[in-house]
């Protein structure tokens, strides 16, 4: 019996940014596809109007485990020279709801399968020829998102926009750094849309931040920053032209993402879930013209995926600590 | 940094059923009358018709920590020789988010808190003067509910009642052990209803168990095993006869617990909720001829009390591991 404690530190040794994390995250959207996904809607406690902690669990028939992931968010913490956001993953065994594994992932896991998702989406969804990435925000997931893009795309440069010139000019250091392309700020996210042939939003913002006129033939944007109601960074007017609207469940970001807003704005279009592209049972095919959207709020699924993923590489390794 | 481990080994030593944690699960209470809590409905995961797994938790305004508990149903496990229930809690602290403690503690601090609601209800609504109590069932919350009820209300007799007669008598010689009064099996429920002035019932029974006939002058139920729609062990008549009928939550009991099945039988009555009474903001003064009920379906509130009590208590003992 006992428990495994599995440390970051443990966790970023044998689960990096690879191939194997992008199958196993594109792999959950399959899942929920095909029906084999028990997953209840997010549990959000509020602690203020900064702070808050989202559980997000499911159950996929056929996994040895069962993984529930608590995730804070607490939006002052830069301030304080910490993190805004960490979490802890329990693993129970799905035959004996034992608990056998407790990864202390400190936001780790959820980071990963956050980015690997943009890729998966651009993989399914974005041109295949793409010269520039566009990338709004400067935080953790304006990274994630963007080398996970690296794993399904070669594109030759990235532009970014963001509010503090100081994050930006870290952010272009850092990137090109690990990229080797140029990283390059733009003044304005008019400029940054235009530019690009892929853009992710990455945002807390409360207030549309990409115009539909600046949405342009051949482009496609995830938008992973709105996943809690009132979250909004795209104008809803993009969602009424594009060619092609995803989202990882509709059930959540019918509440929290960006689609919440379709109905305010009196737009009643088909949106469909990524797990159609990702399981084969829809193909998109892209034209010169077309302009797709994928709107992402992190899913319980992607949790158990990418959980289940490390502690195989956890057993093969033989790492972590036993506990109790 | 880093996070404190802490075993169900450490946490049984330093935190046994005592008048300090029936004194943290009180304050629980309390805490929900007076709206300090942001508590969301249980993230419930279905796994298969036995098996299933609920997350609760709750912030209390000026508490150092909040809680997540992480809670696992497998009623196949005792076939295979192992508790049907096992738990883990996650605190966070409320300033910040990070994971300061994980307690692995098997589902004891469940047990605990779940005990202690029941001796919370007793003291506020039972009887001061009990020479019997009955329990129905002979599982772990059949333990926990009498050992907590000694620490508010001195009885002589203990009757039980269970279906499996190995398991009634054990728990008969255990708990005779513990509370160093006689503990007796009896026949029918009709009997141990007729016989007790306190009954508590702990079972996972989806039909009445208790039938509103054998409800006397005098009688206090705690029901605290209906926590999720379609159970129920009391008739509903019960409820509609009573003189008082308290629960722990009404949002959470209209859905799981007894009260659930009051509108279907057409009962329109005033419920409480137990922190009306911990609080001081009610009384009430039982006469001979009072008949009180009361639901638990257990909250996340409790959760974070008992949480917070016993990493008080850790804290001052040094125990745990700092890990990561």
């Amino acid at each position: 019996m006992g428990t495994l404690i599995v440390t970051e530190a443990e966790l970023r040794a044998c689960l990096p940014l690879d191939k194997g994390a992008l199958a196993a995250v594109e792999q959950a959207f399959t899942w929920i596809e095909e029906g084999c996904v028990s997953m209840p809607p997010v549990m959000h406690i509020d602690v203020d109007a900064d702070s808050a902690v989202d559980t997000k669990g499911a159950f996929v028939e056929g996994l040895d485990h069962l993984a529930v992931k608590i995730a804070t968010g607490f939006f002052r913490n830069p301030q304080k020279g910490l993190p805004s956001c960490s979490s802890t993953i329990a693993l129970m065994d799905a035959k004996t709801g034992l608990f056998d594994c407790v990864f202390l992932d400190n936001g780790y896991l959820m980071d990963l399968r956050t980015g690997l998702a943009g890729a998966v989406a651009a993989k399914h969804l974005a041109p295949q020829d793409v010269d520039t990435v566009g990338v709004i925000g400067t935080g953790v997931q304006a990274r994630y998102q963007i080398e996970s893009l690296a794993l399904v795309r070669s594109f030759k440069r990235v532009v970014v926009y963001g509010r503090h010139p100081g994050r930006v000019s870290d952010y272009c250091l850092d990137m090109a750094e690990r990229l080797k392309i140029p990283v390059e700020p733009l003044e304005s996210i008019e400029e940054l849309v235009k530019a690009a042939q892929i853009v992710v939003t990455t945002t807390q913002a409360t207030e549309p931040l990409v115009s539909a006129e600046w949405v342009h033939p051949g482009l496609h944007i995830t938008a992973m920053g709105s996943d809690l109601p009132g979250k909004q960074e795209l104008e809803s007017e993009i969602l009424r032209r594009a060619d092609l609207v995803v989202c990882d469940t509709l059930a959540q970001c019918k509440i929290g993402g960006e689609i919440q807003h379709m109905a305010r704005a009196n737009i009643d279009r088909d949106v469909i879930e990524l797990g159609a592209f990702t399981s084969g049972a829809r193909q998109f095919e892209r034209t010169q013209q077309s302009v797709t959207i994928c709107d992402l709020t992190g899913t319980g699924a992607q949790d158990t995926a990418i959980a289940a993923e490390a502690l195989a590489r956890i057993k093969r390794e033989g790492l972590g600590t036993l506990v109790g």
